[in-house]
């Protein structure tokens, strides 16, 4: 309402109130910040540091554009599987060139949402359906458990996809670990405890449900100090072979502007589009869910620029793709966020531990990291929407399954593809069974209804066809096959008459369509006419031929129509006057 | 109607008087079909009789197995395009590797038509626009007149897009052969004037505008034998460097089966779709358009099946992709072919010319065979559908030019990408910008209309909006956007009924949109309430949580809706019983 592009929403409403509130929850956010952007960095093939580089610049820039009022901006699982896999095939893993591309990678990513949102074109995020979303990310979150039981049993495996990385897992098996094993299975056994059971524990001794909820959220942090403590008394990293994060470089990032090569662009350049899409729309859709909770808007555009600039925020300062992550977001709103101000203090927070705080982290297991990864996923695995699906409406319980399947067995680059395939590939079939019924009039009354469900009388030698779809390219041929029938099946038709109330657009493919069985119904001696135009379909065909080549103007109503047509004055010549108005 | 898959459409009701008919239309496809077999061969890369090989089975298969009476299948010039557009990367020109490659991408072609006919998904065909065919079919003529040039006038060049070629052109426009180029001026000329004039004047001389035509479009074979004859007569091959057909090999192409390697596969696999998908999509129009004049219907399913089987046997007999044609199915249905016998009666002609009468040939100039191309495809560029959409519909018009300007300057490859997202980005975009209209009560009636374009009056506290489109994944998200700015406008609302009368359809994403948008609203202490749902959209919802969210049964009407709302007694509570017949 009045606030410019680059003007923060929050701005002219803030105040101490607000602030206080965005402190809390800026510092519980941060406590689950820190443990998520290492192991995030390392599933994206990057140095554990590289997660915390990309959560300081990017949260400022999310808080000046974007607009969500609770949306924790920063790594996130899908996302950091997606820079993964589209890295992996030009580089190794833990190299400068890698760390590199990925850098690039987000430079990309934030560009082409900064783009899409300067043209306005958000709906290209309605590429995806909610089902396909649903079946990717749950098909990611399955990819990336089945890849962090490498490190947390300590067992060497690769492999892309599921089925590889399974089959590595099992022909390696004899070389788990046994300490790193057992402090990754002890791990997830905490998380998942704590996630689980420890907020109605707390319930039990009269703490507040919300306050035991957060309390549940800071877990991984417990469980992070809790391991590193372990390691230091029991030197499990020197004498056990548990891998631990190690050295990580004191300080803040550098900054540098790195602009992607041509050679880059040419191979980054769709899974950049790809990373950007999917994280926008996921973030998107958490930002929306949020917000109805508290009645405030999400500006799709706003996002775009907000996710485009935190994005190019996290290249400029080395790190790799963010967006907006769904548990840190939730935890962000239980915690009491009131305004993107909460993710400015989570950023400050963040380099405070990066200036004094590494040296603590670094004797960190991976295997820690990799439990804090499993159980954070585990809640992104929504078969619900699947049995919803099923129950509604098959034809999107099978784009949530191809995906999903899609996505674990070929990787999520094909998986992305087959869901944006399905998405429109299930929008077609379905635009290529189009309603059509033929009408009768209730008796008695001005009122058509369809023929097959009503006792409707009829008109002997008029056809009255309601069309319940727009007309356009993809269905066109359809209803137009399913007219055809209608009218072989009644061979003293001599009116055919088009009810098109529910029509709101017309294409030109449709359009031209609609006039060649217009002359050809002419040649057999079926009179073509239309009833219950809409007032911009009609606008828009007082610039064709369609409306030119009727004998009669288009009827207000099929009571109209049946009148008009049945008066047999007026059927034996046509009146013509009535287009002089066009 | 009764009529297995496997059985020929026209073999019951077939008769000599028939076959007289097809026999005579077979003749004069023939006597067009030799030139243009050879010409497109050549435009595809190929040698000039692999295009009469492709004439012959595949003529034969689909009279089997298609279901258009005058459909001419064989090559055609925008096939022969894509084909050498897909191989010319990968092979020579001339090789046998590249012979190989274009036989393999007809077997691939032929197998992706019969796999899409046998999964009856011939709806696949919608993923085009009429202006974005229209567009590509427009780009690629061009494209091929300006490739034309080259034989046409002798001058040695290169290049896949327009500018390339132009430019090649105009640098070595000093090595134009003046004998070739007087050839081919000459020709295209004598063929232009002939299509352009010969049926006025022969109908001057009192000849049947009928046979007229007919003769006018034989006019290819006279400027063919013509040419010959001229060489013959001045030795123009051997002194004066005119490049003729050369040696053809005497005798019907040997059979064999060449099953495409894992590596062309993985190569050719997405050319062989987008030839495929194009050439059944022209075809199919081809044959509805004629189809349409004699009250004959196009199946399309049969037509995959014809055109595929028909790819296959181009392959099995060395040829390469064939289709629909648009120019020789033309002269077909006005020689009068009843069925498609007059395909078979084609390859028999075909078969005897190249057992035969290949001598005749072999010093036929190139430059003819060029201007041939050039005059068939000037009839394909078709401005009329651009002017036609820039009247209608300008996102039409824009998806026209925008597909041939990519044609042109990219290639035909990434001419039908471009054409593919813009039929579906058009779809995308309008489908974001949904129609939406607050209604209120048309005085003295039971009428509902929008408030926005008639004096009607409205009830305070409810607030009636008529969804006028399918809701699905790329529209929801719009529509309650557009809903939520129409009840901040009206604070006081306390009722929001949704007229779904133009509602055919909802999917997943948007059912849990709306039931987001009920619970959410219901906090704010509005309530949600539908009205004129569909029959099978009721059906639906009956397996959903929102009708059970809903205080009240949907309206019939919102004569109902608004007489129940206003009524104090039941504003107060609401009744749940309707709910026991969910």
């Amino acid at each position: 309402m009045g606030t410019a592009w680059w003007q923060p929403v929050w701005l002219k409403r803030y105040s101490l109130a607000l602030a206080t509130q965005d402190l809390v929850a800026g510092l519980v956010v941060t406590v689950l910040l820190v443990p998520q952007s290492m192991a995030y960095a390392l599933l994206a093939g990057l140095p554990a540091h590289v997660g915390m580089y990309a959560s300081i610049l990017p949260l400022l820039a999310y808080a000046w554009l974007g607009s969500s009022m609770t949306l924790a901006v920063g790594p996130v699982a899908v996302a950091a599987l997606m820079t993964a896999s589209a890295i992996t095939p030009l580089a190794v893993p833990g190299t400068a060139q890698y760390l590199q591309l990925a850098i690039q990678l987000a430079m990309m990513g934030g560009l082409f949402l900064l783009v899409v949102g300067a043209l306005k074109m958000g709906f290209l995020a309605n590429l995806l359906s909610h089902p396909v979303i649903s079946g990717f990310v749950t098909g990611s979150a399955i990819l990336i458990t089945i890849g962090q039981l490498k490190p947390l049993l300590g067992i060497p495996a690769q492999g892309q996809t599921a089925i590889e990385m399974l089959v590595s897992l099992g022909i390696n098996v004899t070389q788990l670990k046994p300490a790193t094993a057992a402090m990754g299975v002890a791990s997830v056994a905490l998380l998942w405890t704590s996630r689980r059971y420890l907020p109605s524990w707390l319930e039990a001794v009269h703490v507040q449900r919300s306050k035991a909820d957060i309390v549940a959220k800071l877990a991984p942090m417990m469980v992070v100090l809790l391991a590193i403590a372990a390691v230091a008394v029991g030197d499990l990293d020197t004498v056990h072979g548990v891998a631990v994060v190690g050295k990580i470089p004191a300080g803040l990032p550098s900054l540098a502007w790195e602009w992607p090569t041509l050679d880059s662009w040419r191979l980054l350049a769709l899974p950049a589009l790809m990373i950007a899409l999917v994280g926008f729309v996921e973030s998107v859709s958490v930002a929306q869910s949020l917000g109805i909770k508290r009645s405030e808007r999400i500006d799709a555009n706003r996002e775009l620029r907000g996710l485009g600039l935190a994005n190019m925020a996290s290249a400029v300062s080395g790190g790799f793709p963010v967006t907006g992550g769904f548990a840190r977001s939730v935890v962000n709103f239980s915690a009491g966020a009131r305004t993107p101000v909460a993710g400015v203090f989570s950023a400050v927070l963040m380099a405070i531990v990066l200036m004094g705080f590494t040296g603590l982290f670094e004797r960190l297991p991976l295997a820690v990291l990799a439990a804090t990864i499993v159980v954070a996923v585990s809640g992104l695995i929504d078969f619900n929407t699947l049995r919803h699906a099923w129950h509604y409406d098959q034809a999107d319980a099978f784009a949530f399954a191809a995906t999903a399947v899609g996505t674990l067995a070929l990787g999520v680059e094909a998986g992305i593809g087959i869901g944006i395939s399905l998405s429109i590939g299930v929008f077609l079939w379905r635009a290529s069974r189009p309603h059509i019924a033929v009408l009768g009039r209730l008796p008695g009354s001005e009122h058509f209804r369809n023929i097959d469900r009503f006792a409707v009388t009829t008109y002997p030698g008029i056809v009255l066809v309601r069309i319940d779809e727009n007309l356009f390219f993809a269905n066109v041929a359809a209803v137009l096959d399913r007219v055809q029938v209608v009218l072989l099946e009644r061979p003293e038709a001599k009116h055919l008459v088009f009810a098109l109330a529910s029509v709101s657009h017309i294409d030109l493919t449709a359009l031209e369509a609609l006039e060649r069985l217009t002359k050809q119904l002419c040649d057999q001696g079926v009179t073509v006419h239309l009833a219950e135009v809409k007032g911009p379909v009609l606008d828009r065909l007082k610039r064709s031929e369609l409306l030119r080549m009727l004998v009669h103007a288009p009827f207000v109503s099929l009571h109209e129509a049946t009148k008009k047509l049945t008066d047999v004055s007026l059927r034996s010549g046509s009146s013509t006057e009535w287009k002089v108005s066009l």
